[in-house]
């Protein structure tokens, strides 16, 4: 394959290629063995499907890419800079997988202009990129008239065997299939490699089947490596199914060029060595320099940038008509694209005060939720099968299926993991949506690797999560969280809420939909049993985190902090303790979270240096509240596993009562 | 269907359904629909095909039973009630779901004899019943001779709607098509019902053509509710097939018998109400009492006691042989069965001094397992798809594989989860296995669900996590764990321990293996990165969970506590420290989980109270370190996300240096 026989598609390809080896070579740390083997259905894909404009990455209608196998990450920095993106240039290339770079290891969206989501924890990609169809799918509903279309794109993703063997692609694909979503395309890069050597020591499944099996259109390219016309009409074949997402199986070779390395586990995620690099040159005809692309090349990727003011351009003129006709929908889809609440909105949120009967935090929720759904369009969510334990339907908003794609309850069945890999991904389509996603607290150990994506890659989730301590009771200690809250705090950039009653309610959501704004996720924990209405709580004081529902006069002897259905234990025991002539404090802390970021005068005036006889009180584990009750103080938690009882009988059997706050109260002020 | 007509068949299978249903109804908590559905293929199982022994549920070859669909668990109960275990009695069918009972929500291995492992969580139980038949396998290839079986059981499981839809089942099919475990039978209950509705809803997917695609043999009943025939026909087939694992779809109606809530939703997880409860009655021709069986039904379950005898007695018989013949693997099976040790197994782990080099730690633990490896047969597992990073291949031991079931490297594939759930099955099999599971340490977010049913339910696996910090570099934010330690820790009973160096590493395996024996998992997180080996450390001090390394005459001024890869920072800030006057003494915590277990003269010693000024030291988040540097010490810790970068520069950057700690230490000191 000598230069001079080379093709302008093969001279990008190889572009695409060598950019991402002599990367990898300078920066002696990443993954060549996809991007080499993953070139040529990549730059078919951009160069004559995708639509985008890269001097405006945020272009609302530009298809969706995502590179699930986000360890090919050099793919997609390639990509980026040969078709004129601003966001990576040569010298970015040159500091790959360097500190302060455009260029991480991973592609990371808040990063790198053009990268949609954050991938690399493998199967995520796949999901999100359902998430992103769901958006575009909804939106289009919602939004498009007969005669005017404003919201109508792709979403594209090239996935691994990686991404295929992890469990949250496989729900994440059956519930694509279940709604049809025809125009998400995933191209799967069958290279047969993965870490251990051949997928023959661990995946031998037949993969296709599989996704017909998911109800997906299955399609094959048996030489992705050289077919590029083979690539391209399966592409049009996949866009020309409009009722099922397309899986195109492309075969290739990884590391393809490399005349000793490719076919081999060695070049999945090493750089390949001065040698093997000299000898990949020769044997693909590229006499060019290091980082060197040819002018050809370049000139022919870069067409992209005209092409893109082209689709942007289009696109203002149909916004703009469908703007005439339609002028409330536009504002209303103006609204959401700005990411601007409408005013007024958080008045909707209902108070409380003692006299309001007892009800679990989790119908709090649902009365917000609806509440809120009702003047917020753009939220848009539902449960890992557990619409009426979680209760998070918006009522009279439908059903989100297949042909109803304009409704808002979404049924995610039980896939939690998918769940929240979706939810990001419609929360990275960043058109305003505002995802909710929800299970029962316990099971968010299902969904973590999601959650934690959400909080990295600022996806404005909320996740609300109910059944929130061994107060859950029967189902036991499977079902029961006692570590959960603690490991979902530790969550950096998580805002992590538990509130007591309807008013602290009413305040996790008014900061979840706020955050949400601000690209921040939220997760909310709810009671599935009753919680009377308090004194002293407010929504203005969940922002806040943690702060004062029940004071004495002068320096407390005694500070109790509570949280969720504890607070009223601290402020019976309060009461019964101040009538014995204490003095009292309660704080209520629903979220340590929003508490580490006050300012130290208000920390201060909350949780008074002074006093160290402290007391905290939640029915789950002490791991993180000698933060707040110090080496004097002490906490009345549960550091084993729960049991199966009534909850009532559980609450009470770990020591959830006023008698042990006061008993514990009163030890520590001897 | 009136009383007069039903068979003993039928007077069983509704003695099944109406000790769920009553049972329930006493509790007024729990799940009747699958019992009711699933009653006729687990009757036909347990009464024509399984082979277990009622008066010795721990009879070492008997068949296993898996409930994945936990939530079914009055099925389990009403089998071994009416097979005459002794676990369960008419009074603790009576107790369902009540403190203290030994009928919990869920079946609990630890509770309930006769129960094989933990289900409820949807998914693990199929995963579970995976590892069971590896157990099987692995032994039965180890130890059965041409002449001589004594290790041969079948794994039976019974899934439902909601398993399969979650990724760990599909992550679990997947490989065990891949073995070719050919003595896994599963029956899906396929019953169209979840509790958000129909499945219709969110699940449509063709579940047959899926686990065909595994590589399984699938069939199916059409008719669960009545046809015992055929359901028995196919568990026939299913055994005659050897190479393949079998997945029966069973077609039933959830709440089978209840005239009104049969086939909805709303007999999935609640009582059918008194009035639905006699009509049930009615329907079904049950003219007993609540709680009570007829006799008849009972005497013929009941034969189950008769023939389970006779298994064993034939067992034993055929051991008994087995051992005339081949005493000294008779012997090592005994050994593995009674869960003891060989003498003298811990003196191969290596000592190290400071002159040694300095190595990951992930490499110790590398030399480690191999020489662990090398006494231990009954040490087996491996990486999901990260072997050659985490370094766990038992060198000469082989790959598990189709046809080479004795070997004990594992490959498990990009299936993080399912290794979790698959490493459970293979310890609660109780016949000596200590299974370890590995990957980075920050994918234990993908596999947490595993890794908290392996603590709760007493599996003595061993996690073994490498790229444990920052240190790990270039991947980025998405590969480094921050909140990871902090979230491991806290989960009850789970042993997590970061060793420092070499020493430190033989000491977290000896204590591994040891937990391991106790049914109790353990947590290793290594290096990627070198670590020197430091005077002082050792492999007793690790068992005590935080230890002195370095100290000073008198009362210390100040107390730096490090773990992994920071303890060296805190031994070389406290020579600079000391070289300036100041007392100060270095603690290494490779543990807090075995620390706190301490008792409070040893942490005293360690801790001492009056010294207020104290610094901990990990490249990780701060959350959970107060406790032990108390209110008035600082941490050097990690608080956001990391960063793509070389992981000396992610360290440098964000404080991990002798500079930073010695500063912060300055700052403490005043």
């Amino acid at each position: 394959m000598a230069v001079a026989t080379q093709s302008i598609q093969e001279l990008c390809i190889n572009s695409i290629r060598f950019l991402a080896v002599d990367a990898i070579e300078k920066s002696k740390s990443g993954h060549p063995g996809l991007p080499m083997g993953a070139a040529p259905m990549a730059f078919v894909l951009w160069d004559r499907f995708m639509r985008y404009n890269p001097k405006n990455p945020q272009w609302f209608n530009r298809d969706r890419f995502v590179l699930s196998a986000g360890h090919g990450s050099m793919l997609q920095y390639a990509l980026l800079y040969l078709t004129g993106y601003d966001s990576v240039t040569i010298d970015d290339i040159k500091q790959f997988r360097q500190w302060g770079s455009k260029t991480p290891g991973h592609p990371e969206n808040f990063v790198t202009d053009g990268v949609e989501v954050t991938t690399g924890p493998l199967g995520q990609g796949i999901a999100n990129a359902v998430g992103l169809a769901v958006a575009e799918a909804h939106l289009a509903a919602k939004f498009n008239k007969p005669d005017a279309t404003i919201v109508d794109h792709y979403t594209y993703v090239i996935l691994g065997d990686g991404c295929n063997m992890e469990g949250i692609s496989g729900e994440a694909a059956s519930i694509a299939g279940h709604w049809g979503l025809g125009k998400l395309i995933a191209l799967y890069d069958d290279n047969h490699i993965s870490i251990d050597g051949s997928t023959d020591v661990a995946f031998t499944e037949d993969v296709s089947n599989r996704f017909e099996s998911y109800g997906w259109h299955v399609l094959h390219v048996k030489d992705g490596n050289t077919d590029l016309e083979g690539i391209a009409k399966a592409i049009e074949a996949a866009k020309a199914v409009t009722d099922k997402p397309t899986m195109i199986k492309v075969t290739t070779t990884i590391g393809y060029g490399s005349p000793n390395k490719a076919n081999t586990a060695g070049i999945h995620g090493a750089a390949l060595g001065p040698d093997e690099t000299a000898l990949t040159r020769t044997n693909l005809g590229w006499n060019y320099a290091p980082f060197e692309i040819p002018t050809d090349a370049l000139n022919h990727a870069r067409k992209a940038v005209e092409r893109g003011a082209d689709y942007e351009s289009e696109w203002n003129k149909a916004f703009a008509q469908y703007k005439a006709k339609y002028p409330q929908e536009a504002a209303e889809f103006e609204r959401f694209v700005s990411g601007k609440l409408p005013d007024g909105w958080d008045q909707v949120l209902p108070t409380y005060t003692t006299e309001d009967k007892a009800q679990p935090t989790r119908k709090h929720s649902e009365i917000c939720l609806n509440k809120l759904g009702a003047v917020l369009p753009e939220l848009i969510g539902g449960s890992a099968d557990l619409t009426h334990s979680n209760l998070t339907e918006l009522k009279g908003a439908g059903d989100f299926q297949k042909g109803h794609f304009a409704n808002r309850n979404i049924h995610f069945g039980v896939r939690e993991h998918a769940m929240g890999a979706i939810c990001n991904g419609m929360a990275l389509h960043r058109s305003g949506l505002i995802p909710y996603g929800a299970t029962f607290l316990i099971f968010t150990d299902y969904m973590r690797a999601a959650i934690r994506l959400a909080a990295l890659s600022e996806a404005g989730a909320i996740w609300v999560m109910t059944h929130d301590s061994i107060g859950q009771g029967e189902d036991g200690p499977t079902h029961q969280p006692i570590e959960t809250l603690a490991s979902l705090r530790a969550i950096p950039d998580l805002t992590v809420i538990r509130p007591a009653d309807g008013n602290e309610t009413s305040g996790a959501y008014k900061v979840a939909i706020e955050k949400s704004k601000d690209n921040a996720s939220s997760l909310l924990a709810f009671t599935r049993q009753n919680v009377p209405n308090l004194a002293g709580t407010s929504v203005a004081g969940v922002a806040k985190g943690g702060y004062v529902v029940v004071d004495s006069q002068g320096t407390p002897d005694i500070i109790l902090i509570g949280t969720g259905s504890e607070l009223s234990l601290c402020v019976s025991a309060a009461e019964k303790l101040t009538a014995e002539g204490k003095k009292v404090r309660v704080v209520s802390m629903p979220s340590t979270t929003l508490f580490d970021q006050q300012d130290a005068a208000y920390k201060e005036s909350v949780l008074t240096k002074s006093v160290t006889k402290r007391l905290s009180v939640e029915a789950a584990s002490s791991f993180g509240w000698h933060k707040y009750v110090g080496t004097e103080g002490d906490t009345v938690s549960i550091d084993t596993f729960g049991a199966s009882a009534p909850g009532g009988t559980c609450l009470e059997k770990f020591g959830f009562t006023v008698d042990n706050v006061l008993a514990k109260a009163k030890a520590l002020l001897g």
